[in-house]
């Protein structure tokens, strides 16, 4: 990474757009890097949805010096007015000499019309650069943007047995300070974080962002169908998040008017008895809640999974084992082996003695 | 590793003895190689029970050689008569200069007697050189000449949620060939290899060491406290590898001796109806069965944890989710999280896509 060439900036405009995540609501991370004769002349990144693109946040700090430049952009650059008018624009009228970028942009507002735009008006324009890690950083934005659906990272923390605690419920602690913190910084990179009643009932779970130095608290989703979420929960009572309720159309009206009273949105998904969460998907998704970290029992992880609505598992094992029966995923279970959901790009990485899995999912049984 | 000096030596008769293992029975795998004046004039490992220990190979290559050199054991050597005369004896004999040895020997018989022997005669004497490499390996050994039971490693291949098959009992192939090609290599380096008779109902395995070049076969053990053992099992009927029958005092004996007489041992532990597992360990060893692999199902699994009774565990994970509840260990579990039973000096590898976490056990709950 030493050597100076293309990636060598592509890298730097990566490492920023990596560093934005979890601050860009539905948008994508991007970076972005300008170069002219040999040095950098600008930089930046996407930090907040309704600002400045990261192209021209370097613009802007390059000044005339863009003129004859090349910038490097982690995505497309967009073609559109949005909440801001189109970057390609920009770049244009700066006098960008030549444009490299990583990936392709997937919304199929922009969609390859930016780079035509750019080459329509003389600029060279390089793609691929280093495109894998860029898709990889934004594979919650490009499942938003095409589905309108939200991303779905499932993670458990639990023991080589796969328990999600003690048969009595004992859950303090399974994994290391480590993983306990990863999965912290998970939540900032997450706009809603998600849970079923029962965990509610079991653990009065806060579900807040709690890292060395603040993060961003996603929304708190419970899935319950019944309402039966009490007044004292934790989850009412802390300021810091939002908390949203995902119920089914059989939920006590009175109940629901006392939450909304108190602040809390209602989703009504389906007729019930159970939540619907293939609806409940789509109807997160038009709340414009792109990403999803699921912290699920068992049993909403293994329904979850069955409805094909996960799209990535990360599973952190702490050495131990403990029997009984709170198994990290709970549903009847497929009946041949190569039904099974499978993990793709998997990424194996160690924590002291624990032990983080995680990959892609792919599904078989639907 | 290429600086030359003591731990220079010391791996390459520690690779010997590594590649021994599964050779010499009850027997400890060592490995010695001498040095004189800068160069290898001998080396050994001991290769078969009551065949010459690593010294003596060693010792014969370097003949006369052998005077005023260095030899350099991954186990102290012995001082007392076994199946063959005293390695330290015939150290002393050939004029060896300077024994540089890695372990100490925790059998009783010898535990520093060996060193002191050597010393007493004018022989220096340097110990702990990559010790913990040499114990490793000898894990099994050390327990067994200490205890007299075996050592016990579980093993499992399951899904990343913990099941051994589908719902359905289906597992080809769970874990890629790699993991596979593993395990009948695990199977090389067991004296015994014991399965519950659920597992011989449902899966009617072989249980033999399959391997690119050929394997030697564990003695199969069979849990089975009712001799329900079909004649037609494979077991029974494949002759490359012996066959135990654990069982209790309620066996029917004309079943028992209707099996005796296709040549399977049978061996009563307790009066039933299940069978005592402790007392079991405590026959095997009796029995010199000094290693076991346990490939158990579930229950067996949980069973053997619950008393116990298993040193290290090895799981392999291979990268699906299938629900069910084939679980890789089925026991009623502890109360409460610290009471967990934990894995010590814990190794992850990754195989491609499959990953396996080994460590020794730790019991918190007995």
């Amino acid at each position: 990474m030493n050597i100076l060439n293309d990636e060598f900036y592509m890298s730097l405009a990566l490492d920023m757009a990596e560093k934005a995540q979890g601050q860009t609501d539905i948008n994508p991370v991007v970076g972005c890097v300008v170069v002219k004769d040999g040095r950098i002349v600008g930089m930046g990144a996407h930090l907040r949805r309704g600002t400045g693109h990261a192209e021209v946040h370097a613009l802007n700090m390059a000044g005339t010096e863009a003129e004859g430049a090349t910038a490097y952009v982690t995505l497309e650059p967009c073609s559109h007015y949005g909440k801001t008018p189109p970057c390609s624009d920009r770049l244009i009228k700066e006098k960008v000499k030549r444009v490299v970028v990583a990936a392709v942009d997937p919304n199929p507002q922009v969609a390859g019309s930016g780079i035509e735009r750019l080459r329509s008006n003389g600029i060279e324009v390089i793609t691929g650069v280093l495109a894998e890690r860029s898709e990889r950083l934004n594979e919650t934005f490009n499942k938003y943007i095409t589905t309108g659906l939200p991303f779905v990272t499932l993670k458990t923390a639990s023991t080589l047995d796969g328990r999600l605690a003690s048969r009595t419920g004992d859950s303090k602690w399974i994994s290391n300070s480590d993983a306990r913190e990863r999965v912290h910084g998970m939540r900032h990179r997450h706009q809603g974080i998600m849970v079923g009643i029962g965990t509610v009932l079991a653990d009065d779970p806060e579900l807040t962002t709690r890292t060395a130095t603040p993060g961003i608290n996603p929304v708190r989703i419970v899935i319950d169908s019944q309402l039966r979420i009490p007044d004292q929960a934790r989850l009412l009572n802390t300021e810091q998040a939002d908390t949203m309720i995902v119920t089914t159309a059989q939920a006590d009206p009175v109940r629901a008017s006392q939450l909304e009273s108190r602040g809390i949105r209602i989703l009504r998904c389906g007729e019930g008895p159970h939540v619907d969460l293939t609806l409940a998907m789509r109807m997160l998704g038009e709340q414009e809640i792109s990403s999803i970290l699921l912290e699920g029992g068992g049993r909403l992880n293994g329904s979850m999974l069955e409805a094909g609505l996960v799209d990535r598992v990360t599973l952190f094992f702490a050495p131990k084992l403990i029997g009984g029966d709170m198994s990290t995923f709970t549903f009847d279970g497929f009946e041949k082996m190569n039904q099974a959901v499978t993990l793709e790009q998997v990424e194996v990485e160690t924590l002291e003695d624990n032990v983080c899995i995680s990959g892609r999912t792919r599904y078989h049984h639907l």
